[in-house]
């Protein structure tokens, strides 16, 4: 580029000298990329990407993510050349116990790291969601403003590897970015034809671009990645191409210029060793005996980057203010969003439902309280894996997120529209709400069946571990799904996922208890959240005789109270099956054994709850328990104690009627009173 | 075709008529695509595919999987067509109780059934994991026989629907197949345009066919479902094209011919209803009044494709036979594989490691197995999703599964080869497992981090769903793996992986044990197993003082038996902690505390022995129990009881030296002391 002179290259050849030394000094980790990958890099953070260094949460930022996260060091030393408080001894504490440079980006924990990347192709998907978010984020504040007129126009930017692109779930969200058209997405693929195993022939020999222009792409090549110039011009034109995603191919040479280990799977995910990291600076013009060698005109012309973009914030500001008072109702929406607030007020407008035996499935309560939400709530949006009609979680008459001319029969909608339709991309699902809630202060939420939540683990995990407010809606959630059998039926999946640290996993009985899981999971704005939910019809239990469903946000509590008062012994369960755990107290209460049944719709609620509530849901005195759960019986041990006993599933189901499946599999309230009559 | 005439024509009508009168009939199920797929699933079942109806289980059958197992009716009706043994009754109790007509198609339960399908996308994998096998096969019993002139050579014909195509999975697969050269494998693509959200303009308008021909197979467009000329060229041009994959996009209409209903996301996945089922029979010139109406000169016509079967095959088995005699030597290895049975003497060649403080890594001592196992089991073969070296998948010197035009310097080989390289592809690997399994004797294993079980955890589910002996090489099994950080470190995929039933979950403790559980794997061959393997050294213990590495092969065995030889506490654990729990026992037994040691590395094996040994490996007076494992709780209150302790973690973990992270987390043999003594 005209502007870069001799500072720049050296600033470059400095980035590849800190990750050679970084990975040195720890003795592993992956210096080839961030060599390779240095020229892009730095051009993105010095000239092509609108950021304020000083400020890495103003909300006008482009966003970088950084797929390929291994080569974390790519990432730490732009952040450290431009200005966003890491510094030398930083980089030197690379991979190493409270350091700020952790083996992977992980967001939170480093300023200017956008989202936790390591799982391959999960970025790319976080990239997709950004890119979304932005646009309904636009059309929540500011939809009348001209294309790239807007306050809140700005760029989402990534960089891609092999083993990234090789991931199903980069394809499921390119593809779903192709059909939206994602104008404000520029993707770097960093094509250098190594991975672990080396030679990717072996692999990978697609035609990488010819896929990106099917997905419907905009597709450049670079076949240099030391060519500045070619890399600012497709930049450019990436850029200025406002109606489809860009993708550049960039042919890189990882680990350039080490003499020795330079396109070899070797310098992939190894130290280089003194001798070559020497003889690499040898070639660089710099002075091997030295280490984290920084010229000082060097980081001073690149942290010029600070007051550039103190600079640009200054300008923004002034437009900002302009705008907040111009538009009173969507700045204070953007308050809300930015601090995840939500408007007083809004608890009042969630469903009820009167007792009524024959009852509702609680996918249909789900779809009842989103709509009731919605107009309370306009950061509230979500969709389907292609299944929004089974999982309830299309609202009547909302307009649907797509591009104007994707519109169909049955969807209507626009680029500002609120419905989301994922496609059968459940692992993309994932990965896009969690670009979604990285973005901003939206709360999305998607649906498909539980099983499949098998696919979306990947992403699931990443929004636990990042603490990322989405929510799941998993519905047919049982063998109550009935003929679709085995391979759609839920058996392992409640363990599954209850095993996942920080992950709220939630099955509610009824629809008053969907209701109530629903506003408990919108108040915490610091974790993910999975709704199970039943296929079938639940009775909707009579609140006038049992315990309120208010229990619900405690994630345990009495639903059904011994006569005497006095339980001789506690059923407890889940979901569809809680009401079988009804029925059995009342033939043991008929017996004459005082029976209490507890709801237990979330065990992480419930392990929050301090220690006096718990005993009091359940008595420690009392030892003869049972769990009723149509699932794999993991896990409840620690509910019903050594002397209890779990009624569950062993097995995988079956295809056959649900009221044919939980009769033979033996989920029946006879089998719940004789194992409780054994635990008694 | 030529060869077809009006009762071809009227069996296809019959298969549209049979397909929505059995989802009329049970009330619920997917007749759409069943109606639309008829024409070319019939050409392909009565020309095409290479088949004995009378013996499903013929070795030298073209394999067919249908990839849209919602759509089972496709594949049930032409079973019934070519009398495979399935009659109208069957179809008259699909999706019922006990019936052989389950609502997706499931292996081993209806004859014919290659595979289990309905999770989307993952019949795209078995289909190239078929063709991979296929192959490798051939070069294991018929390498020198000249292309198209083996015994062993046969095709792999897949259908698979929108959905399928909108999975990664099958993109993995895709690319994985183009790089392999499957000129084996042939794909029809069911573009039909709608899927349950209707219309797939709303996520779904990429190229598929572009795709795939960046993938580098072979791409036939065919504009109407209808055209059984065209589709019948397309078979003939697909199965003459030898050096790649290919696949015949074919543009159908959903639901044809029903007046009111084709082309729409309603015939999708419900029952047509009366008055249209009627309606669309008077289009077909049926009686509208008449179910399930079979002409006889149609199912006589239908039927013939036994006789032709038969034939084929007795021409064959003449060709077998003296292939037998010639080649006694494959002969044998091939009744071995198809039988499932391991050469005797075959664990004489098993390694075992002397004592060794120092140790050696679990991952590393599986290596050594695979290394000393290879010449005795060829049918023995397998890789790694781009981990070989991190996972030792790859046995020194054998040559790679690889067309000779994709070798590289790193890895020799050629199509014959037997070191798969799956590149990052972990769905895909799963899935081409299963496929490898399901197609013959071959025993397949497949390697990647254990954190990335949850990316190809929908095949590990469908592997141990049709009980196939696939096994997954898990390295790098916990926080033990150091700097890659919480994105790499498993910590809640112990319980995740024991939750899934009919998976064998197998962490050793040293190298001897996993020689063991490797051994007791192999004899197992109907199930799926994962290793987790460390990525540390570990201690290789004295067997001369403690118990023996065969007590693996019972999942729980005394390692270590109290110095009194009656134990006041009982400490266990699995893989890299179990070293923690010996260090405590010293500690304890110093302090005058007599501590057994029990190793836990099979939960499920564990479970399979009687109650007297799983009693006299826990003693039920034994109270006082410590388990000690570096991932969630989850499942271990089982083995400790009321009054145990559980040493574990119960979050992510971090980026740091992995004895830091031990240390940091409280995973020491003080804590499980201090745990120890709380328990008494």
């Amino acid at each position: 580029p005209e502007s870069f002179g001799d500072l720049d290259r050296k600033a470059i050849d400095t980035a590849r000298v800190l990750a050679m030394d970084a990975v040195q000094k720890v003795g592993n980790g992956h210096p080839g990329t961030a060599m390779s990958m240095a020229p892009v890099a730095y051009l993105l953070f010095q000239k092509w990407l609108t950021h304020d260094p000083s400020d890495p949460n103003w909300p006008a930022r482009d966003r970088f993510v950084l797929s390929m996260g291994h080569s974390s060091l790519t990432l730490y030393v732009q952040l450290y050349l431009a200005g966003y408080g890491l510094e030398l001894e930083d980089l030197q504490a690379l991979r190493t116990w409270g350091s700020k440079t952790p083996g992977h980006p992980e967001v939170g924990h480093t300023a200017g790291v956008e989202t936790t990347t390591g799982p391959l192709g999960q970025g790319v998907g976080n990239a997709v969601g950004m890119a979304m978010a932005a646009r309904r984020e636009r059309g929540l504040l500011d939809p009348e403003a001209p294309e790239g007129e807007s306050l809140f126009d700005h760029t989402i930017w990534a960089f891609a590897s092999d083993g990234d692109l090789e991931e199903g779930i980069s394809g499921e969200a390119s593809s779903l970015a192709g059909t939206q058209q994602l104008g404000n997405l520029v993707l770097v693929y960093d094509d250098n034809k190594i991975s672990i195993e080396d030679d990717t022939t072996i692999a990978f020999t697609e035609d990488v671009g010819a896929r990106y222009a099917a997905y419907g792409w905009h597709v450049q090549h670079v076949d240099d990645g030391e060519d500045l110039a070619s890399i600012d011009a497709a930049f450019a034109a990436a850029k200025a191409e406002t109606t489809r995603p860009s993708i550049i191919v960039l042919r890189t040479v990882i680990g350039w210029p080490s003499p020795n280990k330079q396109n070899t799977g070797g310098v992939h995910g190894s130290a280089l060793g003194d001798a070559e990291v020497e003889a690499t600076k040898e070639v660089l013009g710099f002075d091997p005996e030295k280490t984290f060698d920084v010229a000082p005109e060097v980081i001073e012309h690149t942290r010029k980057a600070v007051t550039r973009g103190q600079e640009a914030q200054a300008a923004w500001q002034t437009r900002f203010k302009a705008w907040q008072q111009g538009n009173p109702e969507a700045a204070a929406l953007l308050e809300r969003m930015t601090t995840r607030t939500l408007p007083e007020g809004w608890q009042a407008k969630l469903p009820s439902w009167d007792a009524d035996p024959k009852g509702v499935a609680t996918r249909k309560a789900s779809g009842e309280v989103l709509a009731a939400l919605y107009p309370e709530l306009p950061e509230l949006w979500g969709g389907s894996a292609d299944l929004a009609e089974s999982n309830n979680t299309a609202v009547k008459g909302e307009p649907s997120f797509l591009p104007a001319s994707r519109q169909t029969k049955a969807w209507s909608g626009g680029p500002y529209g609120r419905t989301l339709h994922f496609g059968v991309r459940e692992h993309a699902m994932g990965a896009v709400m969690n670009g979604i809630a990285l973005h901003g202060g939206t709360r999305v939420y998607g649906g498909t069946f539980l099983t499949f939540s098998d696919y979306m683990r990947g992403a699931v995990r990443l929004a636990a571990l990042m603490q990322l407010p989405v929510t799941y809606v998993w519905t047919h959630d049982s063998i109550g799904l009935g003929e679709d059998g085995p391979t759609h039926q839920p058996i392992e999946h409640y363990a599954a996922l209850r095993a996942i640290p920080g992950l709220d996993f939630v099955r509610p009985a009824d629809a008053n208890e969907t209701a109530v899981a629903w506003r408990t999971i919108l108040e915490n704005n610091d974790r993910p959240a999975g709704l199970a939910l039943s296929r079938q019809n639940l009775p909707v239990f009579d609140r006038s005789e049992f315990g309120s469903a208010e229990g619900v946000a405690k994630g345990g509590y009495v639903l059904a109270e011994a006569s005497t008062g006095t339980p001789e012994v506690v059923l407890m369960g889940t979901g569809s099956e809680v009401q079988i755990a009804v029925a059995a107290r009342e033939q043991l209460e008929a017996a004459g054994v005082p029976t209490r049944v507890v709801s237990l719709p979330c065990w992480e609620w419930f392990a929050e709850q301090d220690q006096a509530y718990r005993e009091q849901v359940l008595p420690p005195t009392v030892k003869a328990r049972v769990s009723v759960e149509a699932g794999v019986p993991m896990g409840w041990r620690e509910f019903v104690g050594d002397a209890g006993r779990i009624v569950g599933l062993n097995h995988y189901g079956a295809s056959a009627s649900f009221s044919k499946l939980y009769e033979e599999f033996g989920l029946t309230a006879d089998a719940v009173v004789a194992a409780a009559r054994e635990s008694i």
